[in-house]
């Protein structure tokens, strides 16, 4: 089997996604020249000094021209905006992909823009990142070992899902396959919900009268806890709002669930505490440990 | 000034905490001999062929007999019993002292045996710990640059409490004072209701149908943000019960405040979600950045 090699990757929305998958396809010798996209031109900059792209552009013709492989790397809620740009200028011999966190909205997006899914458009997310953002914090072995999860539609070309599987495995994912619906509920409880809990929980202790204080006395397992925080606050909006049905019905749950324990607590009813207190950490030394 | 020495330390319940401090205190050169004491013989041989402790013994009367410290580092439910198997052998010149969660709690119990509080009792509780149980994950660096609380009473005799905040300040600990009121709703804040939230979390995702994908699936973050839930649930559970007033009002504010970003999600009212991951997250970078 011959190497995989990509000629012309272009980046739109070079951050710490877009930025490592960049880096991690630039370390394992898989592609010629890699273009960034972006609307500020800085930033641009920052990402071609570190070293992370050769090329860039703020025209989006430009960035694409002859590309083999399109990476649609913002924010949700710039996704639609970019297949409206890409709409008429794009090439069919181009494979578009993106890295959205909720698949169906971005599928929407799609749809709205294209009237159907293009068949060269193969809807991707890899599981990893950090809480921090930006192309500064891009990281050539992100991916490694992580799950890449593909949503390919009914009608998208074997050799575009080809292409993209080959490309998250040459950066060291494991990459499957699944239903957009079933991606969006699992993402909603293992990322979605915690980062909620985590941005609530901070805040909640931010507006306590002693917060300085509270935040002094914030033992060890609370940074750890709270790190998922200072995740970038634009990025989460999007997220929660492409996402929000299943999230919302996640939350519920959760609340659901807190506010039992919340009158255990207040009951001190012992069995109560103890069963749940155990299950949790069976199930998280089995499945984390 | 000579150098802080304690001729004999006697640890009453020797698991992760009472198991670090001795190490730390080892590692200091800051003590003779260490007597460990416990009910089941087998785990006090595991903590002395461990190094942790140079003696061991199942009778109390033993363990105290001209000891000049003795640390209370049992689980909060079994403070009270201990106390009263102190009461009528422990001579005044022992100084006594804990490693509680809940400092209300611990000093009422020492009022049930003992009608006030001994003035040779020190109540204390080092801000450090780990998920990890048990004398096997003693560490000596636990307390280093970590806080050790003191919420001592008007009547504690001034040289034990001299005595006790050299000895965790030989462990490389920062000792402050604090009144138990204020001590129990800083660590209701900062500890007791993440482990909630960590705890209640992990069981939602383990009651789902399909737990073990949930798992799988489950991204960097999420690791790091139920770490906690891998804590004891015995001692959680004393934890609760002990704490459970200032406990039951954070999980209120807490459960309104996340209410609120349900609603929020659910009518996707950018805004208020902006706004409150971008407090939360420039909170948490101020704090723990």
């Amino acid at each position: 089997m011959s190497q995989f090699k990509i000629n012309k990757l272009c980046i739109v929305g070079v951050g710490s996604m877009g930025g490592s998958l960049a880096r991690a396809l630039r370390k394992n010798d898989a592609v010629t020249t890699i273009v960034g996209y972006g609307r500020n031109l800085k930033r641009l900059e920052v990402a071609k000094a570190l070293g992370v792209v050769n090329e860039i552009t703020t025209e989006l013709s430009e960035a694409i021209n002859n590309a083999d492989v399109i990476v649609v790397a913002t924010p949700l809620g710039a996704m639609q905006d970019i297949f409206m740009a890409l709409k008429d200028i794009i090439s069919s011999e181009s494979i578009i992909t993106d890295v959205g966190s909720a698949k169906q909205f971005v599928i929407d997006a799609a749809k709205n823009v294209f009237g159907e899914i293009p068949t060269n458009f193969v809807p991707a997310h890899p599981i990893a990142g950090t809480e921090k953002s930006g192309v500064e914090s891009a990281q050539a072995d992100l991916f490694e070992q992580r799950r890449v999860i593909l949503t390919t539609q009914t009608n998208t070309e074997a050799s575009a899902v080809k292409t993209i599987r080959t490309m998250w495995q040459t950066c060291g994912a494991n990459v499957v396959d699944m239903q957009v619906e079933h991606h969006d509920e699992v993402l909603a409880a293992t990322s979605h919900l915690p980062h909620m809990l985590a941005y609530s929980l901070v805040d909640t202790l931010a507006r306590m009268d002693d917060q300085q204080e509270i935040f002094e006395y914030a033992a060890g397992g609370f940074r750890d806890f709270t790190r998922i925080a200072s995740s970038d606050p634009q990025m989460w909006h999007d997220i929660c709002v492409a996402n929000r049905e299943q999230l919302v019905k996640m939350l519920h749950a959760f609340n659901d669930d807190l506010q039992q324990l919340t009158r255990a607590v207040e009951k001190a009813d012992s069995g109560y505490l103890k069963d749940t207190f155990t299950r949790a950490k069976q199930a998280r030394d089995k499945f984390c440990g």
